[in-house]
């Protein structure tokens, strides 16, 4: 919207226009000044702070996934948003063996100069944020960064809140629920340079982030288990199917030993809470907001006729229209604000 | 020799001669009719009998592999070793979970038509002996079939003596040594279309039979553990290297499913020992044995000329005297016997 527009002005003054084209019973309309500032004001209240993309502090391998989430919303830490991460994560209902693990090997990975992203569950991804909490731990959490879910990760929520980092995509507030979580796990994999599964049954969430690991390029590494525990069955799958079957961490450094090369190790985190500024910096766009002169309604024509209730590519429209992807990506945008394009994973757009 | 000589008369009278050729203290001699026929009534008594190389019951894989045996002493039901058959191996030290599993999965092999052979050891071996026992068991062993070696393992040599089979390389009566394991071993692998390793320590017995299967051409199976079970360590060691993830009898029946097309199903075995007839009959040698016009001092020089102190392989010989491979094997035979040359693992031979 900014590139097609121009400024941020003219993106919100045109908005309820684009919206009011399609059939869309609910209309599309940006805030009021007002209600950005009694956000802005909840975040300071809440030491948290809004990272856009686009702005230093957002993770670069987040930024280039391709539902990267426009903001962040951030509490702690946020520096160590923009050291190499790797995830951590796993089974709930973890061994206690598997957590044992876990701790030791977010640790290790930690003193080897990775942050360690996690997803602030119970079982392996708790273990994962202790173990790695002097070094470096970053919770990316499904509700608001200031909900803690579950209760009994509390007094960790609070650690990282202070040591470490909390993010989030959903606002201050948001109740964690079940549809978050799919939603959550692609943030956690594309932050990450690799994801390491630690205990996880067939079907898990865990094998979720796996899977938006390899569609985003990362890396996926599984740590074997007995077949005799079912705990064990999505990790020894994932090795079947090419996962790096990781014991330790060095099986985890070796690999990522090329994407890490000059990077210097973490220094220790002091205890002490570090006040954070919530009022962000005006966002850096990789390429400035300058109108740029796209077709009007016949272009969006030529895409509309393209598309049928079978989610295509969006590659596919580009080669098949002839525009350029920015273009298509632009004009998918107004056709999805109109209600009349609806998005599916995989870079997939149908009519609604 | 046979080749070479035409007949085992004219090859035995030769050895004395062959032998005297070279440096070697011990001379070669055959033994007498008289110590081979005390051999075969011992072989009577013990209710055993010998498989030679070449004949119809001698195991198919294992007649090609490099090194085979030439003579095989086999106890109880040797039909057995005409079946396409699978290696389950693994530690002594084996856990509870672990001899559990070998055993299931044995008894799962067995259901899929394949016999399994195992090396009548402690801990997994024991346990997968057991499994295979109603469909069909081979232990090779590293001593003579007769020696019962551990001693806890009585019960079971004796029920394989009549239910399964018990092969050995070495003579009747041989007390197992040390160094007697690695070579036997490489019959295990040798008989088998594949080698599942259930529970090795990293530089455990049971690598060094998969390090046999692949040398063999054999596929390789390795059950994943925890990495904190040291047990774990040589398993995911090989599935580190591309061995076979295996958690349970279809992942090893799957793959091997080409091999085994057109096999029927294994009949349970009667719990009633089948009397054996321990006298052979004649050998059917693939080639029979025709004297080959082969040359003299002059050939043998031309071979040893090549030959260093470092080891050589043989098809690098083949090729640089630029003779036929059964020659050079025949004439590599002869200097060994004359103790002019000694073989090493991977078919290479050097100088005394």
């Amino acid at each position: 919207m900014l590139r097609r527009f121009g400024s941020a002005r003219a993106a919100l003054d045109v908005l309820p226009r684009l919206a009011r084209r399609g059939d869309r019973a609910k209309t599309v309309t940006a805030i009021t000044r007002a209600e950005a500032e009694a956000e802005f004001a909840a975040l300071h209240r809440a030491g948290a702070r809004l990272v856009c993309w686009g702005e230093p502090l957002y993770p670069s391998a987040l930024a280039m996934i391709e539902d990267a989430p426009p903001i962040l919303t951030v509490l702690g830490q946020a520096e160590l948003l923009q050291r190499p991460m790797i995830a951590v994560v796993g089974a709930r209902n973890a061994s206690a063996n598997g957590r044992r693990f876990a701790r030791d090997l977010a640790a290790a990975l930690g003193r080897g100069g990775l942050v360690v992203i996690s997803g602030l569950a119970r079982g392996i991804d708790a273990a994962a944020h202790l173990g790695a909490l002097e070094t470096g731990s970053v919770a990316v959490v499904a509700g608001g960064v200031d909900v803690v879910y579950p209760e009994e990760n509390r007094g960790l929520h609070d650690a990282l809140a202070t040591r470490g980092t909390v993010v989030a995509e959903l606002p201050l507030g948001t109740e964690p629920q079940a549809r978050h979580f799919p939603r959550r796990n692609r943030i956690i994999s594309g932050m990450a340079l690799g994801v390491i599964i630690v205990e996880a049954a067939a079907r898990s969430g865990s094998l979720i982030t796996a899977r938006f690991a390899l569609e985003q390029g990362r890396e996926v590494f599984a740590v074997p288990g007995s077949p005799l525990d079912p705990r064990s069955r999505g990790c020894n799958d994932l090795l079947r199917h090419g996962a790096t079957l990781t014991e330790n961490a060095e099986d985890v450094l070796a690999l990522l030993e090329p994407q890490l090369r000059g990077i210097e190790p973490l220094r220790p985190i002091p205890a002490v809470a570090i006040p954070v500024v919530a009022i962000p910096a005006a966002p850096h766009w990789p390429t400035p907001g300058v109108a740029q002169p796209i077709g009007d309604e016949d272009v969006l024509e030529l895409i509309l006729e393209k598309l049928g209730p079978t989610p295509v590519a969006v590659d596919e429209l580009v080669r098949q229209c002839q525009l350029s992807a920015a273009v298509v990506a632009t004009l998918l945008l107004e056709l999805e604000l109109a209600g009349r394009v609806e998005r599916h994973p995989g870079n997939l757009v149908s009519l609604s």
